[in-house]
């Protein structure tokens, strides 16, 4: 990518959209990085950015290493300390000890993620990946939203 | 939405920018979803994403469960506890002992949050509302620039 | 920019992208605004969006308050507070007891920040300024990627 900075492209500018499902299986990461690039390849766009939404209030979307599966573990517990269920103040608990701390981990990562696209390619460091982060501890179907604008 | 997909659009783009002001009375959230889907149907873009930012650090943007008002009571406790007001390290408190922390719970939430478009409406899911986050006791007006980007 | 809104612009779409890097030299923020307007410049783009992003899972970006250098000391150390090196359950530990923390206060943080560009300059507030935030203690060169999309 380095020899061709600055990129500069001025031809048809497209927006391409796609829904994908995400079954997940309780609480914990689940790496889409792969969905998404088949997605950009799908969308013909060399240039620009890709804006991946999560639909859903009781899970998010993290940028995370994704190497080595103990950072992840570590990330967990870290989140479940942070957030504890038992949290005597909690009125919101309709669906269970796991509902108010669902929204509040959401509230503290991300609904949404943009990441650059140049030379056709998502341009994620290294050691990147995206992950959906489920807060919830029954398996469930996440709908996210990709959506590529560029040249 | 489901049937048209992938979407895939390279008619002429468009950018529409609009400031909103919001007027806070305190510490909380105040829902902006309504405000930014009229803004939407100013700009006539029916793919693409728009962007809502908030051009303070002292109160901030989330995504949030927009039905059960006791979900926020919740988040507003969570908060206070995290980030509590009497911290005996903090030197930055100037504007009082809500002003240190009213940055950190900016910079653990968001200054901008980034919605695809489809359809000529906002992907939302079903309980997500856009909602200024406000850090500060007092009462203010906050400046959102709301940027619509897409055909 | 108040006279001139609702901004509606249909010209020519373009696409520019720029990749910076940043030397850091421990814990801490480290200001890149200046370094991004330049960029937008360059880009000559008049409105949109320009999106910052690290490619990277141990350092982040934030916006914060730019004026009073105690702000950011005082988040430093709430951050150390928040994510401790010594926490007796992390695993992953091979790059030494910054290494999972770090991933940590990213996840926390952001890894894209999205701005508003209108009259040709980003929309930030009077105190905003656009921070990388690091968080390993030895040195590092950190990779930004700048995508500016707009007219």
């Amino acid at each position: 990518m380095r020899k061709r900075l600055p990129y500069r492209a001025m031809p048809t500018m497209r927006v391409h959209i796609e829904e994908i499902d995400i079954r997940t299986s309780g609480k914990g990461t689940y790496e889409i990085t792969d969905q998404i690039a088949k997605i950009l390849t799908r969308s013909a766009v060399a240039a620009g950015t890709v804006t991946v939404f999560v639909q859903h209030t009781s899970c998010s979307l993290i940028i995370m290493e994704n190497a080595d599966p103990t950072a992840r573990r570590d990330l967990d517990e870290f989140f479940d300390r942070l957030v504890p269920e038992n949290a005597s103040y909690f009125e919101h608990d309709t669906e269970g000890p796991d509902d108010m701390p669902s929204h509040i981990r959401s509230v503290l990562t991300r609904s949404s993620e943009v990441i650059p696209i140049a030379d056709s390619r998502m341009q994620l460091g290294t050691w990147q990946g995206i992950f959906v982060f489920e807060h919830r501890r029954d398996p469930h179907r996440r709908k996210i939203c990709v959506t590529v604008v560029g040249v």
